[in-house]
């Protein structure tokens, strides 16, 4: 299973060959540069019969043709943009105030880290595809887009320890305004680590016993997960999870 | 359907007669005090043809010949103590740890608050029955009980705002140690109003319906729900109680 | 006492004529706009003899040749950019640590707010203004410009409240390294009205008493005072300050 | 110098003998545990002629004769309770809202630490004293003493990480209720070490140039100090310590 965990990338202007295997692989005959690194290698992944999990923002497999070669390989792939910290728990809290019938009127983010990627989300072109990718869970989690936006700003010094702030300010009956904040100090790569031993491990399963393509079961693991699932709440993608991983099991 | 709302009750001593109606009843006709305050007017409302539900962390219907009385007269119940703030918080970001297997080493919770509720719990016979509820849910969610305690203060001028700090320490992958910290700032009336409300009409929904006795689909709303259900999530708790109200509408 | 209670503008290149009283108003005469608004306010002022107070991180009296006209006027002026939050903090906190000799890190602050205020603040060029005002002051506290920036975000249903995080990474004995944070929950107007009163009367009394020009004695209300004051400490800026008025009231 | 860096007691009855050293004498001759073990030890160190400083918040020279005795034998104390977190930002940050008159309504603290502090602080008469010991400066500082209380919890797990919440509420112009807030995780070995060693650096300085008796110029590393100074600002014990250091290295 090939894992992407470089560093975020701006994403590409969307080109019309990406829709068709057939014009995606003439065009990069022609200009391997049609595909940015990261898609690059998810297509010689796929050209390889490995599975290919997406722990980045990246572009990485968001081009059908890319799906349509995964399925016709028979691997399965996974992404994107590993949930680690401030989004994960996003989507542990915001179905708190979606049950309660608690409107969010914003929500606003402030995460502050040093390190490699630190220094590459200080650009604005790769920490625009992040900042892409922390926001989009939260309208499917409420139904609605809060008012907020989402800092990354690079603090050398802290190196690994990304540190977040989150504050939300919500209403509740009769218009009351009310608040949450939390803070999150919580080292990256050690929590990244297992989330992407256990995705090589599941991906290499899946391919195994045939889920070849797009593998929304693994969206708890992800910020902007491919394949479109359903659910967004963290509770419910960990059920799903279990359920498939169980019911591999079970074929077994 | 009658709401306890009265402010927290201590716990009484365990007395033989909770487990029979009949030893109650004849226990009742001689020493009414056998049953604290919350307890008699769960019996009264059941005695009437009422649903009863508990809003408060008092001894109320937690008495097994109350469950014997429910069920004879088809009457529903539900509670203990609404969960409004910080549990509520709880039971939604627990899972999140259990379900990433990030350790919980110890979660610290303080509470300030003023207003009448506040000015009971500062006596020591309640708040340790509010305590309990708070901490309750916690080993559920987790699977093991992690370091640390609540403390719920008394500080005047905030009156109905409820102010908590939770400081969670955890382990993840090679034992780092990482933090999470929340502040909520809650106002506690307007909180509770509105699921005092939701749960008159879905207790006498329930009773229209025929559900009598305790009732755990409503879960949801509690920190310390009757009727043992098996999940503390709030999420899952939340499906529960919209599979069971849709269930009781297509029967309708 | 002419106040500027204007929304922040980007500051102007600069002007030789600027250094030169008779060289500004020859330009002047030619070109009005050779001074920002804040500027030629300040001028209107100064010509009629009426002292000047800068609420903002503006340009106003940062020009050599109205401080030139002030002094030939017998008027006083002060400024700039009212210390109402965040920054006031600071120069009440930063103190704590050179005194204990705890190396700051990092220090970084996210602010968020709504309003008119904050509408122009989210426009790139008077923010810029803002924050070189607000980070000003860290390096004369310290003696040295920790890592870490100042963001201000602008989120509409905010209104006036005005909401910070600072987060301070410092060290200690042996290299150790602690965290300390803070939030700030402040509604701005009623932080700077009572500011704009005690200046209005402060520099009118300065003016009765012949303290005519840039009046550093008044740099406890400011997040980047005029005429360059030693002490940038807040203790020691109430202290200059009641030194001032009461001498005054002496000489009075 | 003598150093106690002891756990911290219970403060004992006051007695009739401690108000006069020859009194004090005579009721040792006869029983010992008239005085608890941290005055016992100040009083050895008078006699054998040494300095002595309190760094607990235990009884330790808070007896007139052993000030008696410590003129008489020419030596200096200071004490008592070394500031080191939760106080210290107290101090530093509480003449922020006096000198602004913004006044504070409630001000809450929590802290939770491990190790042995943490343990004997679980136990209530130790803890009786450090809360006293926290809580006094605030009414000096502000000149009223507002809402609230704090509290002190053993989390075993947490070590020597003495983590700390501060809720302040405040009032502004026309009413305007606000809030600040301030964690502090700080390691408190760390941050006592090389306080200790200054103050045995500056006490044996104290008794070389002939300073004996309480030093109210070292009020700046504790949260209760001795000789009751005026004044408790955090810069302005800073500057009386700098200036009575540097008073006695000009007479050296």
């Amino acid at each position: 299973v090939v894992v992407n965990v470089a560093s975020t990338e701006p994403h590409p202007a969307w080109q019309e060959c990406y829709d068709d295997l057939g014009a995606l692989e003439a065009a990069l005959a022609e200009r391997p540069g049609v595909l940015p690194p990261s898609s690059l290698h998810a297509y010689a992944a796929f050209k390889a019969g490995h599975g290919f999990v997406d722990f980045t923002p990246s572009f990485g497999t968001r081009v059908p043709a890319l799906a349509q070669l995964a399925e016709q390989a028979g691997v399965p792939f996974a992404g994107g943009d590993g949930k680690t910290g401030e989004t994960l728990v996003k989507t542990a809290l915001a179905p708190m105030f979606a049950h309660r019938a608690l409107h969010v009127r914003s929500w606003y983010g402030a995460n502050i880290l040093g390190g490699g990627d630190g220094a590459t989300l200080a650009d604005y072109g790769p920490r625009a595809s992040k900042i892409q990718s922390k926001q989009s869970s939260l309208g499917k989690l409420l139904g609605y887009t809060p008012d907020g936006t989402v800092h990354i700003d690079y603090v050398a010094e802290l190196g690994d320890w990304k540190t977040a702030w989150n504050h939300i300010s919500f209403e509740g009956f009769l218009g009351t305004q009310m608040k949450m904040q939390f803070t999150w100090q919580g080292c990256d790569s050690t929590l990244a680590a297992p989330l992407v031993l256990d995705l090589i491990r599941l991906t290499a399963a899946a391919q195994q016993r045939g889920d070849a393509g797009p593998r929304p079961e693994l969206a708890f693991f992800f910020k902007d997960p491919i394949g479109n699932p359903a659910d967004s709440r963290l509770v419910m993608q960990f059920e799903a999870l279990r359920d498939w991983a169980l019911a591999g099991r079970v074929a077994a």
